[in-house]
C-alpha cells in the first residue's frame, strides 16, 4: 500500500528511529487519509508519550510563528530534539502555510533535530484536526523532546485541536483587546502561560497590566499564570518564557495533574475527532441524499421547516446512509 | 401537552395574532425540548419569511447591545414591529443572559410593540442553535417587521448562529485590533456592513482607517461594506446605520440576491442543526456506550490508538447505538 517504495513496516521503523523521510512520508500519509498512513500511527502509538508537546494559541498577527521560531532556537541551545506541528485551517492548501513557515522557521529548517510540518485544510473524512493529531503523534513516536503545536485563530476549531497539548501559551500583543475581553468574559479558557509580545510597542505594558487585572478576577482559579514580555524577533524574553512553561508542566508532573490532564486530553480528542467524522457524515448527506436534498429544498418555499430536514439527515446519518 | 393550560392551537393563533405571552410560551417550550414547541414552529414556518433579519457580531465588550439596543429605538421611532433574539452560549443559564439585557435594552421592555429574548446554553439535544432558530420564527411568524439576532462572541458557533440572518452587521471598536487581524487574514468573513462603536475613544478615528484599508484590500469582492463610527449609548451615528442597513437589504432584494441568499442560509442552518445533533449524540455516545468507555481507556493507556477508539464512536453513533 505505501508508494515509493516506502513499506508500512519501513515507515514504522523508520519513524521510530527518528528517519526525517520517513516520518515526513508518514504524515502524508494520513494527511492524504491513506489507510496506511493510520496503520503506522496505529503501531507506533504505544511508543509515544514521550516528548513534551505545547500547545500555542492566540489571535492572528500576534507573532505566534516567530514566537515558537525563537522558542525552538532556545531548545536547540539547550541540545532538545524539537518538533513544530502548525496548523493552518485557512489555508486550503498545505503549500500556503508552509510557505509562511519557510520564512519564519527557516533558521533550523537544515537543523536535523527539527522537524517542522505545517498542516493544510483536506477534504477527506475526518480531516484537518485528525490529521494533525496523527502527526503530533508520529513526530512525538519519532523520539523529541518538545512539540510545539501552533494554530493560528482562537475559533473553537483551533482551540480543539491544540486542546491534546500538555500545556497552553497564548500569546497576545498590544492591540489584543477583543482577546482580553474574551478572557474576562469567560469565553476563552485561562491558558497555562501568557505570552504578550511585541514589548517594544509602547502600549506593550498597558496590555500587560490588562491581562494581569483579568487574570487576577477569575473567581475559580487560585493560580494566576505567569505573564511575561517578549520581543520574538530578537529573542527577548524567550528564556523566561521558555522556563515558564517547562516549570508549569514541571509542576503539573509533581502534583500528578499531568496524566489525569494527558487522560482527559486523550478522551477529548477522541470526542473532536468524531464530531468532525460525523460532521463530514452530515455533509455528504446534504450532497449526495435525494430524499435529503428535496426536503431542503421544500424547507427553501417554506413548505416544510427546518427541524423536520434536519430530523431527516440526521436519520440519514444515523442510518449510516451517507458512506 | 402544552403545560400551564397552552394547547398546541391555541399557541399557533397566538403566535401568528402576535400575542406576547402565546410567543413567551412557545419559546420556552422549543428552549426546553419540548415536542409541542418543534410542532408549533411547524404550523407557523409557512408564515415566516415577512421580518427583515439583521444580525449582530462583534467581539464582546464592544457595545453589540448597547447598538441593538439603540437601533431597536429608531425603529421604533419608524413604527416598526421589533424583535430581539440574543444569544449567549457562555451562559448556562438563561437568567444570566437575561439580566444584562434587561439592563441594556430596559427602554423598550415596556413596550408592547418590541419582543426581546435571550437564549442561554440548555443541554437538550440539538441545544441552544435549533432553539435559536427556532425562536427567530416563532418571532417573525408573530408579525414583526424587523428582528435582530445578536450573539456574543466571534467563535465559529456563534457565527453559525448568526448565518441565519439577511445581512450581517459586524460591530468592532477600537481595540478591536484582533478582529481586524481576523478580517485580514481571511478568518472573518467581511459582513454586511460595519460600525465602529464608542466614536469618543481616541482611537476610533485610526480604528476606522484600518478596518478600511483591511476591507479595501479584499481581492475578490467589489462592494466594499458601508464603516459608520456610532456613539450606542447617546445614539449617534444609529440613524445612518439604520439606512446602511436597510439600504443593504434593498440592493440585494432589487438584484434578486436576497432570495438565494436565503435559500443558502436555510441550507446552511440545517446542516449546522443537524451537526449539532450529531456532535450531541457522540457525546452521548462517549459517555453511555460500555464498548467506547473500555476504549478511550485503553487509549489513555497507550494499548489502543485514538482513530480506532474515534472510529468505533463514529460506528456506534451511525448505528443509532446511542439514542
Amino acid at each position: 500500500m505505501a508508494r515509493r517504495g516506502w513499506t508500512q513496516e519501513e515507515l514504522v521503523t523508520g519513524v521510530l528511529a527518528g528517519d526525517r523521510r520517513a516520518l515526513a512520508r508518514a504524515i502524508s500519509l494520513v494527511e492524504d487519509g491513506e489507510p496506511v498512513g493510520a496503520a503506522v500511527v496505529r503501531e507506533v502509538y504505544p511508543r509515544t508519550g514521550r516528548a513534551a508537546s505545547i500547545g500555542v494559541t492566540g489571535p492572528p498577527g500576534v507573532g505566534k510563528s516567530s514566537l515558537v521560531s525563537a522558542l525552538v532556537g532556545h531548545a536547540r541551545a539547550l541540545e532538545k530534539r524539537v518538533g513544530v506541528v502548525s496548523v493552518d485551517p485557512s489555508s486550503p492548501f498545505t503549500q500556503g502555510a508552509l510557505l509562511g513557515d519557510r520564512i519564519r522557521l527557516a533558521d533550523h529548517f537544515l537543523d536535523p533535530e527539527v522537524y517542522i510540518r505545517s498542516m493544510g485544510t483536506r477534504g477527506h473524512l475526518g480531516g484537518l484536526a485528525e490529521a494533525t493529531l496523527q502527526a503530533l503523534l508520529l513526530v512525538d513516536a519519532s523520539g523529541k523532546d518538545v512539540v510545539f503545536l501552533e494554530t493560528v485563530g482562537t475559533g473553537q476549531s483551533e482551540v480543539e485541536v491544540i486542546g491534546i497539548a500538555d500545556v497552553v501559551l497564548l500569546v497576545l500583543m498590544p492591540g489584543s483587546g477583543d482577546a482580553v475581553q474574551a478572557l474576562k468574559a469567560g469565553i476563552m479558557e485561562i491558558p497555562d502561560v501568557i505570552a504578550v509580545n511585541k514589548m517594544d510597542h509602547p502600549a506593550a505594558r498597558t496590555m500587560l497590566q490588562e491581562v494581569r487585572s483579568v487574570v487576577a478576577l477569575d473567581p475559580v482559579r487560585e493560580r494566576r499564570p505567569p505573564i511575561l514580555l517578549t520581543e520574538a524577533l530578537r529573542g527577548e524574553g524567550v528564556p523566561e518564557l521558555w522556563d515558564a512553561l517547562e516549570a508549569r508542566r514541571a509542576e503539573l508532573h509533581a502534583r500528578g495533574e499531568l496524566d489525569a490532564r494527558r487522560d482527559r486530553n486523550l478522551s477529548g480528542e477522541v470526542e473532536v475527532l468524531a464530531v468532525a467524522r460525523v460532521r463530514e457524515l452530515v455533509r455528504r448527506t446534504m450532497r449526495d441524499d435525494d430524499g435529503v436534498r428535496a426536503l431542503v429544498e421544500a424547507v427553501q418555499r417554506r413548505e416544510v421547516d427546518p427541524l423536520t430536514a434536519v430530523g431527516a439527515v440526521v436519520d440519514a446519518v444515523t442510518r449510516g446512509g451517507a458512506r
